[in-house]
């Protein structure tokens, strides 16, 4: 049974953050000097372990063993949000480093060949899981040509220049070597906090269902236009979202999530009634059919408010991600680990954020380990989880690894 | 009596109109190149009909009539807000123009000394009633070191040396110099239009207090964040405005309007829970009693809610801008002069726009005639008013002006 060493874990986790530390966080924003000096470190550290790594064409680093077989693939991405904690991926690219280590240390497991991943843009500085689709061969050279890095606009062509990667072959999965995929993330959360526990099995990973709601309504004078007769857009905006604030709540499954993370009046002056509004709107679930029942709602509220007028309204969807289930085999040897380590430290639970599992997913069985986040927070410097949950999520995690190996070899 | 001469009159709007030229009507921001002719223009016309003219450090055109005795100002502005009507302002300082010539070639009242003005910047591109405020001593020279072009954020310094007025003296009133100020403007909304009706005598000028409301909420991940467990700043903001809307409704004056002109929500993107959101809102009433019945009403319901929860709100008051009453005695100049032109055809009506006349009114006695928008539609290219009322308007303020002058005298 391979055992890994909490000390060098914790170390690692610690050296690791110390690139683009910002308060108790870190601000390491995708191609950033600070995020490719991480980079740097861990393909060193990757190497020590005996592994064969390297940082590919669109920033992931893959450190790969000499050994034969069918491969576990462990890992997450080691940028961060801006200005944002000090674990969240990092978390399990360091766990999958950790785990390489432990195996090579262990009589017993010493031929298993774990593969390590630091996959690049998880958190979406340019667009949408960069690294990973990449790697599953999902990004086309023209999605590279066109995006930007969405806090500062610099191309992403600039950006891979800058950070010494422009021309460099981007990895690509065979999927017969693998077994599967594993990665552990902090939870982001308060399901585990909250409930006292340890570890979270996920069961999937939710869909994101994005919208966008245009107003049409007629710019004028916000003195001479009588309010009877305006045709407010900021108004019939505040309106729906009252309307889907009460809908929803009534509709809403267990988990359900939906955000308004973005609104815009147009012109926006203090002294001329909105012509236009615009609005992003955003629905999570685990379940297609909780989806469709938001959306069933949304375009009946929109269509009443529609036609009710005096502002027209028109609802786009965006972009949609289903939702992905995780493997069942793999949450089992999850779920057994887990018991072992922490009797009743564990719960299965759905992944209410987006990570790399969902893309490997397409490609090769995948799951995912949580621990928790204090207080639920994440994407804030003040994230944090406890020491003795990082060393027992990757112990958990080593262990399903291993039994994950045994299975695949009968 | 003095008469208008009505086809002069239509072609110097229309060949002001030429100006800026867009669509059907003019885009013609303080300063820009197309202003600046109109200015030359303008001086050119003003120095035709015998005035002493030119454009000061501050962009107003002042013709100044080289008779003696206390004069009579007559004017509006010459810019255009921007891709907006071909009349708005422009139309008052055209009336000032050809009242003058009238004046001039009526032998009755020939020795009247009409001024004519076109002020600055009444639009606000660069800041809130630059010329008049200037004329009547109320521009800082610090006020013009820290203003910018609201479109383009170009420095007023280098606004006014390019438009070639750096170093010009700014003309300040002498209030003893004159009887009075009258400002023609179209009406901007649609109470004249709606009535039928071809005249409004205006009997105040609005007063507006504007507010910028700012909530603290918490910024989370809209996917990990349970709806429970969310302070959603933008949530809140909504609710506000629901608030507001329905509060504001029971306790409205016959003319009231508010308006909410600009939302944010930070960090504004589609899968953040809003930790900040900031509104501003606007109220407008001719009765200081009503402004006071709103802003009670805000303040008790930002109160509420802020102590509800979960997100804090705070209320701040941006500016106040009194109401301004118009002089009785013109007033009842502008109402005759109206009667006799057009029995029937006038209403008397509070103006829900900003005038310069309210600036003069702190310095000198000042009234305002307005003429229908079609429609109400104002500050966009489709503005217009029909030449007849364009005509009636103009002779009936220099019949107004006439008597004015012939009070003043005794």
């Amino acid at each position: 049974m391979p055992k890994i060493n909490a000390e060098r874990l914790l170390a690692d986790q610690r050296r690791l953050a110390q690139f683009g530390k910002y308060k108790t966080g870190v601000h390491r924003p995708t191609f950033s000097p600070q995020d490719m000096e991480a980079r740097q470190w861990l393909v060193a550290q990757l190497t020590a372990a005996g592994l064969d790594a390297a940082i590919d064409g669109i920033g992931n680093i893959l450190g790969r063993p000499r050994k034969p077989g069918p491969r576990l693939l462990i890992g997450s991405h080691s940028e961060s949000q801006n200005h944002a904690g000090w674990l969240d991926g990092a978390l399990g690219v360091v766990y999958g480093l950790e785990i390489a280590r432990a195996f090579a240390e262990d009589a017993t497991c010493a031929d298993f060949p774990v593969e390590v991943a630091a996959f690049a843009d998880e958190e979406g500085h340019f667009g949408n899981f960069l690294g990973s689709r990449s790697f599953i061969g999902d990004l086309a050279e023209e999605e590279i040509d066109r995006s930007r890095d969405h806090t500062e606009g610099v191309a992403l062509r600039v950006a891979l220049e800058r950070a010494g990667l422009a021309g460099r072959r981007r990895e690509q999965i065979v999927p017969a070597d693998y077994i599967g995929y594993l990665e552990a993330h902090i939870e982001q959360g308060d399901y585990l906090d909250r409930a006292g526990l340890h570890l979270g099995i996920v069961t999937g990973i939710v869909g994101i269902w994005q919208y966008r709601i245009v107003f049409a309504g007629e710019q004028n004078h916000a003195g001479t236009t009588r309010m009877a007769a305006r045709k407010d857009a900021g108004v019939a905006l505040v309106k729906l979202c009252n309307a889907i604030a009460a809908r929803f709540a009534e509709i809403t499954g267990p988990r359900s999530v939906w955000t308004t993370g973005f609104i815009r009046l147009e012109p926006g002056a203090p002294s001329i009634v909105p012509g236009g509004a615009e609005m992003q709107f955003q629905i999570r679930d685990v379940e297609v059919a909780q989806l469709q029942r938001f959306e069933d709602a949304l375009k009946e509220l929109v269509a009443e408010a529609d036609v009710a007028g005096p502002c027209r309204i028109a609802l786009e969807s965006a972009w949609k991600v289903s939702p992905v289930l995780m493997s069942a085999p793999f949450q089992e040897a999850l779920t057994q680990a887990a018991d072992h380590w922490s009797p009743g430290g564990a719960m299965a639970m759905p992944s209410a954020a987006g990570h790399d599992a969902q893309i490997l997913a397409r490609k090769i069985p995948a799951a995912m380990l949580f621990v928790p986040s204090i207080n639920g927070v994440s994407h804030h410097w003040t994230e944090d989880t406890k020491e003795e949950d990082i060393a027992l999520g990757c112990q958990v995690l080593a262990d399903a690894a291993e039994s994950i190996f045994r299975r695949a070899r009968g």
